[in-house]
């Protein structure tokens, strides 16, 4: 009998398993379930589908109803995974028309992502509070706009406030964002460099109010504006932007341990506290490459990194996961902001001693027309002097440099070592002395 | 008494080893002694010049005379150094005017650089034959576009011969380049990967011609054309673009020995055999960090770093210098082809037994509008697994790509480690898949 393996959510993590898995297990019967119409599309795009830069929704759409039959694989959507039976290996699943069925395994990947997160704040039951989440929120949102919205108020400034800020404002709104920290980006960034990045922002016309807890929804059925830090900022269009929570509910109800983050617990192989149940994508812990403790971070490429590795081991082959140092990067108008491994402050609570050298330089040689501003600030720990964090904001190449960094970091590169890399240059495209190369210099004076 | 330092040679490398040395000593008494007239100016933008990127020749110089005498650095320039005396310690220099002196010094270092060279070709004696090594070279290229050329022949397809014909073809020339080796770009590409530039370099109507090796230089006292591979190639600009040659007669007239490469023998401190003298830049060796064997990079990024090492050791302090990969990119057009370790063909050469991956991606996701190609040879030492080697070819982010492989390089990190590393994603700057773990992946799957 081919080997039975159901996957629980169609996203980056569960498709990418579903793959893993079929290329490991040629005869394996592999079904994925999703309680969602569409499958398969890059949550990331969205704010860019809302700010003009990607025609349509369906663009986003990664995974073709063809890519599943190529790959032999069972997709069951709108059909909602209501149990789990660890013990007689069935997953409870209900489709559209209500009809509920038990469809066995013999190996289970839970990849049921995140949901948008909502605090308890007075009003939040009110109509007309708008996520970026799904496609379907991302159709809710440009719909408002077409309407005839003209403002917008975003709480919370990660990452996906920012680009639905920035996406509001290419429609032409007039965007407000609260944030209840008294800094941008507070996962990606440390205060001094998170200050250059908001004051571009504030350039570019969007009004930003850090230091600002959100204390009501106002409005009387409908959301029309919300009191922060005791100020009030009205909107058309309300945001919530504070976050996602893992989707756990289903895993803890069927015994499924869930760590210290209140993600689902899982080991190297991304397995679950139950044999032969893993767990991947944004419900699923991983362990930080720099602390060796669990961690929570919900990027695509952790996503698709996890269910590979499931993929593999659920379809009886054999891989491990090496790790996360939480590499992000996100395109702020013309402005590149990218983050790895610790930052200051992170490294600070985790109870790391270091030094950070802070360099401004430039992305083309001084003479070479257009070159653009480029700040990196290394953290490093000051004992065994190695790398354990970057964060980088720059007009050109600080994805790749980001990665230049993670990867000296999992190799355990120290500053000294950094301070004499051997680095490419050309006049259009950097400097003689390559920035990474010369925030590591600095960092070495502060450790003479 | 102060220390006295002399350097011979005032560009990249003697200018880079007379800040450090002032860092390090602030009392030494610092001499450069170059016999140009022009110092401190970036070779590597002539061609950008010439194309017309850059306004101007002086827009080129680096250093100003006032950074000389803000580092209290003496500088003589049109000063050549004509001979050393290792055991009374002196170079003796003859100024524009004819006076001779002899310059007393503790520490010595030699950065002479290297030249155009021209093999011993038929007819190589004629006039007109241009190369592009210093500001006087492009100023000369520029008179002659300017006085009414129309058709040029460059022979060399190594990094500066591509340039200089881009940079022709910009002003309105008609480009033949001539290579004698069936490929262009040998010391950065294999075959598989020049084979894609050198399309592109033709489709934007550059006529390339490889495996045609330069026989003659034919016209009357004035060079018009080449003879290569038995065919005629006329042209109002001849250019010798054959590469370049350490210059390191002063050295070796002095008994300072040269190594296997025929430049200056070093050591991880840039001393010469001689006690007391340095070599750096354009006529010093390197160790290759893969190879640990004697090698000639005659880079930019290179001459500065040995500049660096040698300043401070010079001026009484400790600096190891560690080695080479010979990373190295250039924008030709709107494609950067960049390089960095052992190409797959130097590795045989070193007896390495190799396994590569090459693959083709996006610079952007898919669905993001603007995404360009992007192409990403990986070498790899068979047996150890150990990444030694990339080239790459594409339209965004392929210097920091290659610096990223050479710190992984440098760090002796496996296949393996790469296909599972972590990585930044966002939609309008990379794929969720990075391009350099796919190649990593292509080489797993091969290793298998």
């Amino acid at each position: 009998m081919p080997r039975r393996i159901v996957i629980i959510g169609a996203h980056a993590a569960g498709v990418d398993a579903a793959s893993a898995a079929r290329k490991t297990d040629r005869t394996a019967d592999i079904t994925l379930v999703t309680e969602e119409k569409h499958c398969g599309y890059s949550r990331c795009g969205l704010p860019f589908v809302i700010g003009g830069q990607i025609p349509s929704f369906p663009s986003l759409i990664v995974f073709l109803p063809s890519y599943f039959q190529m790959m032999k694989l069972n997709l069951k959507t709108e059909t909602k995974a209501t149990s789990i039976d660890t013990t007689n290996k069935t997953v409870e699943a209900t489709d559209k028309n209500g009809k509920t069925e038990a469809i066995p395994y013999d190996s289970l990947i839970i990849s049921t992502g995140a949901s948008s997160f909502m605090p308890p704040i007075k009003g939040k039951e009110k109509q007309g509070i708008y996520s970026l989440r799904t496609l379907e929120d991302g159709e809710k949102i440009d719909a408002a706009i077409k309407k005839g919205g003209k403002t917008a108020v975003v709480m919370g400034a990660g990452l996906i406030g920012l680009e639905t800020a920035i996406a509001l404002k290419e429609r032409g709104l007039k965007v407000t964002v609260i944030e209840m920290l008294p800094q941008i980006l507070p996962q990606m960034l440390d205060p001094d460099l998170a200050k250059g990045a908001q004051e571009m922002l504030e350039q570019k016309g969007i009004n930003i109010q850090t230091g600002k807890p959100v204390e009501e929804i106002l409005g009387a059925e409908k959301a029309t504006g919300v009191l922060a830090g005791g100020q009030q900022f009205d909107g058309d269009l309300i945001v919530s932007a504070f976050g996602v929570r893992a989707n756990t509910q289903l895993a803890a109800n069927a015994g499924i341990a869930l760590g210290d983050t209140k993600a689902i617990k899982t080991n190297a192989r991304m397995e679950t506290s139950v044999k032969d149940v893993y767990a991947v994508g944004d419900c699923a812990e991983s362990t930080h490459i720099v602390t060796q403790k669990p961690t929570l971070m919900q990027f695509g490429t952790v996503a698709v990194r996890h269910g590979k590795v499931s993929g593999i081991n659920a379809a009886g082959g054999y891989a491990l996961f090496t790790g996360v140092l939480g590499s992000s990067v996100s395109r702020l108008y013309e402005t590149d902001v990218g983050s790895t491994g610790l930052t200051d402050g992170a490294a600070q609570r985790a109870r790391i001693e270091t030094v950070t050298g802070t360099i401004t330089s430039k992305t083309k040689a001084d003479y070479y027309p257009g070159a653009l501003p480029i700040k990196v600030k290394l953290v490093v720990e000051k004992e065994s002097q190695r790398i354990i964090g970057a964060q980088i904001i720059g007009g050109e190449e600080v994805t790749q440099r980001i990665n230049a960094i993670s990867f000296a970091i999992q190799k355990q590169m120290t500053a000294r070592e950094l301070a004499k890399a051997d680095t490419a240059y050309a006049p259009p495209v950097c400097e003689t002395w390559e920035p990474l190369v010369l925030a590591a210099e600095m960092v070495m004076m502060k450790l003479r």
